[in-house]
């Protein structure tokens, strides 16, 4: 990668820097997806793929890193465009650890599978798609400034933290009623919160987007909500 | 805060930069050791005190944010400075997470405090003296540029996870053996893995402490280790 010096190239690069972005969000997504279909289809194959192909992932992540310090260094950037750069650099990382919940995923799969089903899973496929939604939509926000799409990321969190509540009694009564269900219920409630944490990192997603166009900092006026 | 153009003041605004952050590390630390001081005291006076005094951090973070895109607006760094703005943004991140890992744990602790104790305490604990001198240290190597302290950090990643697995076993064991203990068994568990997650805020700000002083990316050299 080489980055021209020309001022009007600056709009071009940051064109590429956001298709990087995206690229990186959909592998994280695959992944995610991946590791979920795994846990509902019983397919140790997919689980032991999800374990063993992030080297893309992590690629991509030093590549966008180096763009945006490039970038940085370069082209000297002002106002939103600095903070577009500067909330890449975050959103690499955020994608990067959602690439590594998946790993977190697959590895609860991996040990859950070991054991009969539990139960019939609903729940958790469904956390899985509100996760993969938000994900998306904080990425495009990001790419389109749209405050309004990002504002209604932040607004499905609590979705996601309804069902994790769920999950974990529904499985708090499996333990209690049948003691050899607690160590795979125990996996089903990581695999829970690992997917609220990928909510989580829609969310940081999205709070930077409405901080890059508006300035704005919303990140502390909601209230936290983080029990079971 | 005004940011005065004249280059011969950026070191000290440099300088404030890394104080504050210190300062913002200071009272994540203390959230994290008065949360698990009040598991091992079973002091709900000080679960409550936790869960309701975030404000100082949560203006920290804001601040911090707006020191470093000042500083990168209007001193347009290069090279090692650049780096090391860039980090503190992200630092600042990992530290806001960390302050909230400390309501989680209290959250936890709160529910735990509502059944008899399961077991003496003396992991967890532990894992949060680790959790808090990882971070301290890797806070410590970012001032100083300190690629060998930052390389120790990361070496001590390992101890939280031996110690996690541990908790988690002896756990296990004793949820299988008495049913009563289910419900506090997973609090316990939870709190061991917020402890963890401290860690791997410690870990990433390393990480970035290395990157910023060799340029060098060593985020995907190392094994990711997440089980039980």
């Amino acid at each position: 990668m080489t980055i021209e010096r020309s001022p009007r190239h600056f709009e071009e690069e940051l064109a590429q820097l956001k298709g990087r972005l995206l690229e990186m969000g959909g592998l994280a997504e695959d992944r995610v997806q991946s590791a979920v279909r795994a846990l509902v289809e019983r397919d140790l194959t997919l689980v032991e793929k999800v374990l063993t192909s992030d080297a893309a992932i992590n690629q991509l992540h030093v590549e966008i890193d180096d763009r945006c310090f490039k970038l940085l260094a370069l082209r000297q950037p002002m106002a939103v465009d600095l903070r577009a750069i500067v909330s890449a650099v975050k959103i690499n990382t955020d994608l990067e650890r959602v690439g590594d919940l998946a790993i977190n995923i697959a590895e609860a799969v991996a040990r859950y599978l070991e054991h009969p089903p539990v139960k019939e899973l609903i729940d958790i496929p469904r956390m899985a798609v509100i996760a993969q939604d938000m994900l998306r939509d904080a990425l495009d926000a990001y790419v389109r400034h749209d405050v309004a799409l990002a504002q209604a990321v932040l607004d499905r969190d609590d979705e996601l933290d309804t069902l994790k509540t769920l999950v974990f009694r529904e499985l708090l009564t499996h333990m209690l009623r049948d003691q050899a269900t607690i160590e795979p219920s125990l996996d089903l409630i990581l695999i829970s919160r690992h997917l609220e944490r990928i909510g989580d990192h829609a969310t940081n997603i999205a709070e930077d987007v409405i901080f890059m166009v508006s300035a704005r900092d919303v990140r502390h006026h909601q209230q936290d909500d983080a029990g079971h």
